[in-house]
């Protein structure tokens, strides 16, 4: 496999190893943009003269052009993309080409390209996630009052609405949207002009290259700004978060959609089939979103790695930075966007949930809390009580709804008398009306709240 | 191993494998505290008699006293700490401790306490952060002349001084800091009273409880309440970045202390000796902090790969999280003290660093920057102008400051009639004034912009 | 938090972060049992004089029985538990105790004791994949008749039977089994006598002593002997495969126990309860063995992480090799211990898992097989054909074995005259006889083949 | 970014999430050599008619002669490899194309392709390692008389030879090729014919293909057959070993080849240059190895994560296996020819090491073990007295070896009358002759054994 390789001799190896084009390519917008900006602040700093300028800016524009039009040309001798793009620049403008790399290195240029990536990156997933927390509330708000079993230890424990159960992913990917918010403000310094490692003796401005790039103002440090690689991580640490909320709701889509639990259908776009089986729905885009979790999350563990006990300033190691964030963002992309499908599209089944929810004796705790309220027993008595009404169902074959008053105060005497509380799925979940819980109005209110405030 | 544990039964095992005391009693501070904020609004609210609160508050007290001067017992059957304390207030205050429980759960409780105690880790690593800043800023304007190599790939590239180098430290030190004051925000919400799962029947008021432990709010919805541990994945990746940049000190610091650097001497304090090489000093500290990275990141993944697919609402996996929080504290904490005495205690040898900095022909983009300036050839030809003096001075055994204005004119024709540039580290070093850079004048710039702003 | 320990001033931190004895006081039995062979070696080869070699073997043995008794003393000032035994070796038998360390050094000490560590560790762990697959053989001899849904996607894909389940999961704990043979047969070499990492100029004879110590051979390369780690590394690989074949076999039962599958019940032992609703079994161990899987991988990464980049011989960071693999250990031994428990005395529901395989259409592969087989329709036409009938039995709310031949002949006309196959989920289970397959007999034959072969 | 692809409607997010032709078409080849085996199986057990089996086998050689010649087409809509094949050949061959997944399936034949794979992939990297250990053991032979330092916590410990440094990582690719080998014999089992999940109806005969394929024998159970991807795992976990030793081997020739180790001196070949300073040699190669040891266990990291909790039989989060393992090839396959280069190319400098390893009293022990042996000293006492002979060299700005017999009697009397030990470098080295010792003699002995017993 690698035979054919060492027949070039060693140096080809040497090329393949070292050369990032095959993957940096994808910076060529970004490298670009970054060089115009420095031009032109090179030329008002009068470093570099304005016909110089002008030269290299048409130049930079026609690449542009050529790429966009053509896709960039993988020449493994040129090894990355900011050396592609200057020797192209060299046979458009002469040796004036050579001008634009006053005052900056490779170092830093290739911190700011990647800065800008990364950044784009994060504004995307923001959208991304966006569109799936949007997909949430509105799903959310039409399944206020849809009765489900809510589960511990995926045992039924309390009845709960789809509503209220969907508006907790609603949490979680704000949390995430918040991360990518932070990491935004903090990867937001521009490192053009930090040159190799020192800073230059050019009077260059860099205020006037980061405010060109919309950064927020210019890295303090001309050695943290080469060997900084902490907003690739941040934005590796965001996506794994993200991904493993995914992989949660992704693994409950799953379970929901097998036949024994049977509380949703996969629309046909975001499932498989079988032409064997034409009824068969197979969740892979769901699995696809649990699986890509593993990937995201060792794409962070891959950079951690390699940054780790590296002296400063520039390591080679960090040419490793990028195909990580680069198979993370593509994986979070889908992930996002099929999730966001298969929320819109998933068909709910009321009744089967419902019948669930109505298993397992779920309104138990219902009893116990009106023993406590009504009755004024202590908590840890009422559940005894409650114990045994269950018990008695299990032997009766019925629910607790069933029992009579007489039922109850044969059970502990102390009940004689009060009136018996509503111990139906639909009376447990109306009734928890504390903040964030489940009862339909409350679901209801904080999806009025978040509109009102567009928290969304 | 297990053999002796195996005679016990099965039961044995599964007592040990589900008790969570022996490492969740750290929580018992957090506990207490937010069961006490609990009755305390239970009895505002009339749940609870206030008669019964006061005994509660007082049995709370007790315990607190108890344990402060006594340590929290280890008993395997009450399971974990919210148990043992519950048990404990009962044998003092009787069944009434059955009424603090009251409008909550085991779930939300649990992830009260667990809150709380991550907020208050966090707070410890700004403190620690701040401290190891405060010693970086120290040190560094003590050595704003001091001369060294900057190294990339650790070839001597270009003179930088020790002061810009720590510097650098300082940047990264403050993204943690940023970091983990971002975490807090986003944790600073009460799941408390969230109840099991789906909210709670009782008429609690959660905005009280949350604004009694310092909360910003309370948690929006009761099942992502129990179900979230994002705050402890925060907190594991804030520290598995600051973990990083201390292991890439710890690395130049090793690298440093060797004989052929010679570059810092380590203190007494924060190496070891041996009694057979009395004038040797292993960098243990530094070596520690740089393995203690790996435990860190491996605590990361530990709970990102324990969270990964876990259906709603609690899932016992999910007791699994502190253990790598707890471990990853000490380690951290540990790590930031030791670094902070090092960079206090560690003596700097100037002289090694000066003349380390003098080899390699490290001013050599000092000329070539004067080429472009002064002479004004393109970049790209100055290198190559360089690269022949580079070559003469290899020839003569001389360094590049040594050559004459003739030849270097010899070598390009252009030279001529131009005033030589200063190639000695000290002028190389003094001219480099961008933003950020590593001249003197710059390094102390930063820090009075730093002091000033306070943005320590 | 950390405040106490400034407190102590900066050698405080420094003994705290050295020391090792808190966790490496677990080696006691194996640095006794190296010492012990060591000393005899120095004696036979005239290193050591014989009453010398008797005191000290005296000594150490007197140690180990107040170990045994006492426990071990922890002080920081001895820092490990190799200066803690010379330590008290030194009080016992005086300055003679000096000579036990000649001809080796501590760096090699440390690796013989860990690695003995290591080989009992894995020992144990084979010890307990044994017991667990005994289990599952022993289940799955008693299920062999038992059918229920084989599942692809979590959908209902073909009946199978539960001993046929079993068995998947005997094979992988039995390749898990040969990966702790292969790794102990790798570990199995000795490095005591490498000294520090030069070897030694005593006339040492280090084949004695690996052969004392129950090792193959002596290490080759004493450079290696000292920084090696790979032996643990190993033990952490085995343990992590092992873990995630535990979290894949805990994940079902979880699933197989909630109430909508209902395939099985667990036993009181391995379950935990609610007072409020005795019929509850929540999967808490089954839940806890899955966490652990993070935590195990965790440790994997952990020192994965430590071990990456470390130059030769003995770098300081290599200390962080024992907590990983201690906590790994006890995780995988009370995983392992649950497991078997659990898989021993789960409860199966014969009635439901039938019910559920017999949903779904489960048998369609049986009829296009037989469309193939005995009418002669190539592979995908006899799937489309399939189709068909699934959807008619759809229409008519009735399963494939309610089929006439008619119905089948209206499909296709190919299928006249054909004897109709028997689409039960038994005649399914019963015809699926290729090797490896689930019909009883299959299974049979294979736990058969297991027996005699010892393959167990 | 990904607002392009939304614009395209949910089903090309699905088709692009679903579909793993990208990276599976690497299969090609093996698909093919599977199918053949299971053709002519099929043929023979009369499953398939001898002439139908005939077009087949036509129809898939004529498939790979186009695929060599052209390269795989990737069709999106065709999936994956396996589609993309069985489509072109029922274009060629017609319906009867059909009749080649007769008694097998999709999730059966995936595995034994991917198995196949990873077979090779395991063949080319000990072929690798194999030629890094012949090119370690030239090197050490040519340099075992060598002088360097050897060094603990990076500070000079005691001299060594060269040859015996290399040997230490000749041990550590050894232990690596070994874990390839028993990593192949576990995969060594077929799977094919095992059908989805419970084995077929049909009469195949699974020996035959499993031994047309080079197989030992058929997998043993038919759903873990399609379930397990143990093989990928033991891939990606001796690769993350040789991953870490190679990242150690990289961090010491990154600091021998600094200016102020000056150890060794990198070819042209595997370092680069700058136009600016011609005299330097960026060790980029050896970066890039160490920093490839992040992605390689990132790759672990990935696929560990994935496989965690997944029910059986086949999910699709299992597609996920290949990227990864892929990644982790290319890299490692980069590394290990990288990595020969450099130790056949790279120049030592022995004046410069030998003039280390003469520094910081290297040969302390030396005396000390001398005044063991010799003057017959208990160790601990050796050491202070060694301790004192140092002090002395400092204050008198010379070595150990300078010191003369009546300077060491001044410091302890009882060494009057002896023969003073050789306390240079070379006589040190020449001394440690334990087996696997740094002398000459042992490293020659070595090398010798290693060729007598081809244990290369």
């Amino acid at each position: 496999m690698w035979g054919g390789r060492f027949a070039d001799g060693p140096s080809s190896i040497m090329r393949e190893i070292n050369a990032s084009i095959p993957f940096d390519k994808k910076l060529w917008r970004q490298d670009i943009r970054a060089s115009l900006a420095h031009v032109e602040m090179l030329a008002k700093q009068d470093i570099v003269a304005a016909e110089d300028a002008a030269k290299i800016i048409d130049g930079l524009n026609q690449i542009a052009q050529e790429y966009e039009a053509d896709g960039v040309p993988e020449n493994l001798d040129l090894e990355d993309i900011h050396m592609t793009i200057e020797a192209r620049l060299t046979e458009i403008v002469g040796p004036v080409a050579g001008r634009l790399h006053t005052a900056r290195s490779r170092n830093d240029q290739v911190a700011t390209s990647f800065r800008l990536w990364v950044r784009d990156a994060m504004n995307d997933v923001s959208d991304g996630l966006w569109d799936l927390r949007e997909a949430l509330i509105a799903r959310a708000k039409e399944q206020a009052d849809t009765i489900m079993p809510g589960f511990t230890h995926l045992q039924v424990a309390q009845p709960i609405t789809m509503g209220h159960h969907l508006l907790a992913y609603y949490e979680m990917f704000t949390r995430d949207s918040s991360r990518f918010w932070a990491a935004k403000e903090r990867l937001n310094q521009c490192p053009l002009g930090a040159a190799a490692l020192a800073g230059t003796g050019f009077p260059n401005d860099r205020q006037m290259t980061a405010e060109a790039l919309d950064f927020a103002a210019a890295t303090a440090n001309s050695m943290d700004s080469v060997s900084d690689r902490d907003f690739a991580l941040d934005y590796l640490m965001a996506a794994s978060q993200t991904a493993l909320h995914l992989s949660r709701l992704a693994e409950e889509i799953i379970i929901w959609a097998s036949q024994p639990f049977g509380f949703v259908k996969l629309s046909d776009e975001w499932s498989t089939g079988s032409s064997i089986m034409p009824q068969k729905r197979n969740p892979d885009a769901a699995e696809l979103v649990r699986g890509h979790a593993g990937r995201i999350v060792g794409c962070l563990n891959s950079l951690m790695m390699t940054m780790k006990g590296l002296p400063l300033a520039y390591s080679k190691d960090m040419q490793d930075d990028k195909p990580p964030v680069f198979e993370a963002h593509d994986l979070l992309g889908l992930s996002l966007a099929a999730m966001t499908g298969i929320v819109q599209s998933v068909t709910f089944v009321p009744e089967t949930m419902r019948a669930a929810a109505d298993s397992g004796f779920s309104t138990a705790t219902d009893l116990a809390d009106w023993l406590v309220r009504d009755v004024n027993i202590p908590f840890r008595e009422a559940h005894h009580i409650t114990g045994a009404a269950v018990k008695l169902c299990e032997e009766r074959g019925c629910g607790l709804a069933d029992l009579s008053p007489a039922d109850l105060t044969a059970i502990d005497g102390r009940v004689a008398g009060h009136d018996m509380p509503d111990l139906s799925v639909e009376g447990s979940v109306a009734s928890r009306t504390s903040y964030g819980g489940t009862a339909p109005e409350q679901v209801r209110e904080r999806i009025a709240e978040l509109e009102q405030t567009n928290r969304l």
